[in-house]
């Protein structure tokens, strides 16, 4: 058993790689685009088919059009989310609350979509007829992959999956064949903020052992972990 | 925009995370399959919802059963593919060959499989009733994290989705609800062998720019990238 030299930095990447809304109007070189997709491609896949592709949307017209499509898409999901889910009641009529922060960075976020540096649309040629849900199994972990290595590179992004309210539309545009599942779309760019430790559950929410629901006495966070709320 | 001072520490972590299917008779110390873990919840989920959850299978009388039962549907598998996938057809009757060391790592994999140090079936809660083709965005960059984390702390594994031919009895053995959806395996262990640079497609394979199947220049495999077969 030889850990990587560097094992504290790879888990200290993994364990600081938040989602970024806000970007910098700065562009991504395509130097770092294309380490950042080539590190994307090194994931495992059903069979090692490698059925994952990535279109880069930047600035060319189909490009933009793309966009406009994804961000009246998203401006409309997120609004309907914001009443839905509550974002404007409770601690969120409190401008300083994680839930009114959080709205706010989504509403800049859906507001300024157009003007994202990269949106990358990722697909994948379908090895049988869907719905499968474990294709996921030959695509999340790529796009995990891109996300981390934009984090190592100074970059910032978020996963969504909302492009699938307007997918026939892009489907027509971006000449996408009907056999191609469109997973996700990641948007990158330089972030306006900081990076830093993410948020989530205590370990024992979500470690068992040997049955459903029991959690492991070894399994414990490390110290200064903190938390999103949880109840058992 | 600021790199991390071990960027390429992390791009070489992910670029040498090989599938690991040959184990040392060891055990994972539950020390490090809790900072795996960890690293594994460090992953985006849909709405942050964080459904993902770890089953630990170890030495336990039902992690032996769960064993059994997903070792033998793995050896019929693997023996229905090492004939329909033509292993033993063409290159494979050389020894020698990618396609026979692949299938001598596979038999050695299945016929071993009640040994496998540690198997991490990977489920997670329903928000909404399946199928649902995107749920794998919640679930599976999470199992990336796992399979990295693992890779730096000097272990190797594998994802499959085969356990999915003995769900029903998996649930029932280890109390499964049946809104859980059954994403994945994951077997960890000491790897046998060395870890290594990945091979997979050349990048004009899966890159494209603001139309399906158009290949930007700027995107290149760094030098000395070595490729599976491809063919346009």
């Amino acid at each position: 058993m030889t850990p990587l030299p560097d094992a504290d930095a790879v888990l200290d990447a993994i364990a600081t790689t938040r989602a970024v809304r806000r970007y910098r109007d700065e562009p991504v070189p395509t130097e770092d685009l294309n380490r950042i997709l080539f590190a994307a491609s090194r994931a495992p896949s059903g069979s090692n088919r490698q059925a994952f592709r990535f279109m880069v949307l930047r600035d060319g017209e189909r490009a933009r059009r793309a966009k406009a499509l994804i961000g009246g898409a998203a401006r409309e999901i997120w609004s309907a989310k914001r009443s839905d889910d509550g974002y404007d009641r409770g601690s969120g009529v409190d401008p300083s609350s994680r839930k009114a922060r959080m709205a706010a960075t989504m509403e800049h976020f859906v507001d300024r979509y157009e003007d994202i540096p990269v949106v990358i649309l990722v697909g994948a040629e379908r090895h049988r007829p869907g719905p499968e849900e474990t294709i996921g199994a030959s695509i999340y972990p790529a796009c995990q992959n891109l996300l981390l290595a934009a984090r190592a590179l100074g970059y910032g992004g978020v996963m969504m999956t909302w492009h699938r309210a307007v997918e026939a539309e892009l489907r027509e545009l971006l000449d996408i064949p009907d056999d191609v599942f469109l997973a996700a779309t990641i948007m990158l760019g330089v972030p306006e903020g900081g990076h830093g430790p993410v948020r989530r559950m205590p370990v024992e929410a979500f470690v068992f052992e040997d049955r459903w629901g029991d959690h492991p006495d070894w399994a414990v966070d490390p110290p200064g972990a903190r938390h999103t709320t949880w109840r058992r």
